[in-house]
């Protein structure tokens, strides 16, 4: 039985509340509770975190390297901007999954650039709050095949 | 009740033949199997077809137009090099997912750049086989919701 | 009668205290108490908000979803790095100004890249303190014509 | 009276049958069946061929050395991507012509390099079907002056 | 019945003058009178102007709009370097062919990019004074799908 | 008091008459009659000249030296390709601010570089003919300060 | 005792055929021929194979992989577009030379780059034929040392 | 007797915790220890500081202007990505010098760039630990020739 | 005996009455009438003609082809913007010396590039007023060689 | 019978001493002995001549005019630096193969750009030492077609 | 006890004798004295060479390979241009420090790039003749380490 | 009256012996000896040196400080790489004139970039041997100005 850290970064507290019709209804509290209830079904303990600050997502990332076995991390805005995060989860070398909820390659060009995905374990772009779910059955493929 | 259609480009028959420290041991036609019974589960109907032919590949898109509601495509080295592919997709509408067994950012700089991302409804990538597995269970969301 | 948010990044809390020569010897205080007076006079309110960090600035844009009307912002350095910021004004929605106190173009070529100018109601630099009162005054116009 | 070949690239066999409001109803039968006519008129010979095929596209221009005096050829997306057609073009040395149907300039960046243009006659690009009369035309043109 | 106009730019003045084996010896005067006869036998009417000035380009452009439903246009050296022109057919919002007597493609690098043709109907270049012809019979076929 | 050149470059004698759900539907002599009045009031004298030529633009400024103050300058489309206007403007070192309509880094990239910006006392851009008041506040605000 | 493949790439067939002053008059098939001749000397067999389809060359790839030691590849036009033969390469593992008749360098800017030259055992450009017999000596010598 | 500020940037407060065969084993605790001892022998006196948020790196350096005459400045990961930090040193005017524990150049191309090295004094990089011993060293010898 | 065309562009009015501790006290009359009495002496005729006109000037060169055997030429501004005037000088075929007042390229990048003098017999940059004499030198060396 | 030079750049005099695993075990005598023995079968006469100094490679290549008929040359690192050793080779207008011992496309970037691949008469990487005996052959067959 | 060569670029020479109010008047032969003594305290033994020849200088790190342990190399301006140098330095593998005297990333942008960053155990830039004593100090502890 | 070096770079010692049909027949001891004959005429001193050698054109220039009052340098091929002779002209602060026989704007692209002309006098090209003479007027034309 393993412990997930479900990260997510800037702006993401707003979803649900801003542009329903395009990123749905679904608030991040809403995605948080049904990612903590499907990794229970699979044994794992998933513990979510959301921080607009840079360095508390940070923070956050030293702090697993004791906790935590895997990580999903949404990085938002960071992903094309933070290269502190980058060092910290190669600092702390646990693995992760990039999660994006839209299309990144198909909005403006500076979107397509990553700081995070060449170290990633993988990535899942563009299926909205699903993604989350893909990566957490992703996850869980890896730990078992990890143990 | 939907149509699948599982393509796969070129040099991916090779799979499980070639360099299986690196990418297992499943072999394409394991893989085509494992996802066809999968998507029965479902009570989709999933059709694999595989080629390392641009013009076959297009053929089968061509084709797909009144047989499939949905594509996922492994487009392998055309990822970064088919313009006609592209065309073919935008040409007969057919939602798709791409799908990439190894992290393409983790690799050559030519392949960071592909012609289908922008057009997709998500990209997953880095997972190996497994990502064929998350694609079908993106796939059956995005059909529950269209249907 | 509208609520305005007057919202100043990094470093600006220095202004009047360093190169007086350069920039003049107002303070940041001195201006957001003249801009205070000033939008009195058009029966709007306006709030200062000055912070060196990027995560309270984006929880004050996020605040101000339900506050606020207009936002005029000297993003200062964030101008050149923070798409996060970006996100922050595209997920709130509200219509706001960018202001720079110097000419961004005759200053070092990373400069003349903004994340917000294309997103922005209009762009004002070069202007010193001045930029401030111009931007009030094209907010109340602004707002005029929107109510 | 001169021998024309009137080659037509990937995807164009769709041509009608996809997005009829942007295409317009026309088939690549019709036109191929209109440009013979018209070429009737003119005494020459007009051939049709079309294939999603670089190599059968090549073969033909291979084919083309013996049999024919001119070549009419929309590249549609191998425009882009195929340098193998150029270099078959130049090998057999026939003077063509380069017609896209929609306008390359408008669209994505990538479409605005052409593998073809700096090689060709002349290039006709916008005018839907009606570029191929005026290739046609054109071609005609070309012949008599060189008879 | 429709108004064309027939517009040539800068150093055009000087066609059949210069360079006669490679740019045949046909003036523009000549040209001008073979457009003008060619659209009488469909009805329209053509009026040709030429200007190695910007500006009287600009303003012919300008007062184009109660006047002519169609241009013709050439623009030479202009093409590469014209915003203003640019802009002032797209404030006019008059349909327009782009026209260029010479592969621009087989000459300098600075010759391959273009300020119009991402705005123009179509784009004709490489096959001399026919290209006009050309040019006229796609400016008529628009016409006519347009009345 | 002083004297101020208000000077537009080319096409912005079209202002009003062109997309007025855009522009709005002030004419050019609305913004000067209006321009003229405020400026009037501040017992400056304001005198506008607009030119689609670049050599009148020129030449306007070279007279310049010895009659205006400031100039509020809407270079227009020859803000990204006129380094003639930009080295008038220096020849004569009259202080200048460079004012646009549209928000320019909201459009076609080619026109997010200034010819002007950096040698400006200030730029002003994206709030329409309210632009001009802000650039005529400012400029009395300058020669207010230099006096 | 070896097995060598050659392998020719697209419009290679129309070696002899074309441009004779040029590239000389020998064909493919005198090639090919002499090749097998010298091969035989060496006590190693050489088999040799042209196709100009990438799909053709790729599956002779695939196949090579229980049947070849070595590969002579002369890639023509996919040295510059065709990342898949390149996967193909490395998937089958069996080392190569990468040849080239005329010297890429000193024509188009585009055929300077080759998807194939940093995982070739060497290059060869710009001899001739005679590239041919020098690849040959090569692999004879290194599949001595291999031995 | 000089004020000297030792400020390190993020993630370096997991020094000495990871990657020891690569880092060494000494902690940031210790390094700030020894050179605290260090500059006593000096008769100067160290303050050490470490944040991973850009915010309080800034509020420090925004403090240490009637505090400190000297910053030895490790900004990790901030070095490629921080315009408010260079602005932050700008604003106070303290002269620092640039250091990094392993070699930049070496490392991802993104690395190779820094926002501070062309206002520092001077840039150590690639020493680990020790190169905070130069730029003490360093330091004292630009404080002496300053006094 | 020869006829010279002394062409001087944008601006180049302002000579001597303009930062005269920069370029000297000599007016634009000065040099043309210097220029003249040199060039008498050599027993040819130089004509000097200046405008701010990029139409003029091409008006001017397109008239030269009867007139002058050589053109002393310093373009100013147009030099990095004008393909018009590069156009007229190589319709006309008369052969032309590039003249720069100041070194440029000691000056802002996007003065380096020159559209004229890859045609230019030859170039003289940095001299100030003497760079015509020189110019006028060289001229007459070329037209002794060349009768 | 003729004359040919066997140039080598700078550092090659290491060849045998530096890396033995990698370069093998062979002096740049011991290949220098070798191809002058293999010449003499061919009964042409190679010289050796190696040099880490640009001037003396360049003098050495002067002097080849009246002496040498062929230059077999490994440019080494100057290939990627030496304007004035192509200028040399031009000058003289002696044939030449250019020779790489390591593949330099699969090395830094930098290696990739040659400035005399585009003059040689062909490329030899990759081979190690046997390059130098294919380049002989390649020399030989070259002259004696000469011949 | 351990040799070290101190190694200095082009120009260096000149050192103390030119611009002393930028560098100093500290001449070369001080440095080399000063760094003579210092080493000496530590039981090592220093030899300095300084060499405006490219050649010279790869001759010393040649013959570097049996005589010195570390290398203090200040490439001045070969650290720009200098590929020959870095592949000596490789060759004979002796570990070494780049040094600077002035901030080369304060001035031209070319000299931001160095040929020895990557491959240097650390650089030191920006401190003027102390930065060789830092080098010193720092090598010792390398030499420390190592042995 | 002044010392005057001409100083020649690498190469010009073939000047007359190669392609005497487009350098002409001048050799460059013509060349040295017409100098030194002219600037007699003007009561200067011209001594002549030429070298291959980057490092003797360096020594060369160091030597010139207490020497020559000015510089007439063709620097040749080294215009494009030599950083190492700019920073000696640079360091020994001497006025030069750039001298270019050929015009480098019509070559190669690698030739638009010069090391030498931002800190040149100024700068001719393209006139062949009467480049020298040019360069010579002006150089006297600045001393007579500087004394």
């Amino acid at each position: 039985m393993a412990q997930l850290l479900l990260l997510n970064g800037p702006n993401l507290n707003l979803l649900g509340l801003r542009e329903p019709h395009h990123y749905g209804t679904a608030t991040l509290a809403d995605i948080e509770q049904h990612l903590t209830t499907l990794s229970q079904r699979t044994h794992h303990t998933l513990t979510p975190f959301q921080s607009n600050s840079e360095a508390e997502l940070m923070n956050e990332i030293h702090a697993a390297r004791d906790r935590y076995d895997f990580i999903l991390f949404n990085p938002a805005a960071f992903t094309h901007t933070s290269v502190a995060l980058r060092d910290a989860l190669q600092g702390v070398a646990i693995p992760f999954i990039e999660i994006h909820l839209s299309n990144i390659h198909g909005r403006e060009p500076f979107r397509s650039h990553s700081y995070f995905s060449d170290i990633a374990q993988g990535v899942i772009s563009g299926f909205g709050p699903l993604g989350y779910e893909l990566a957490l059955h992703a996850a869980c493929d890896y730990l078992e095949r990890a143990s």
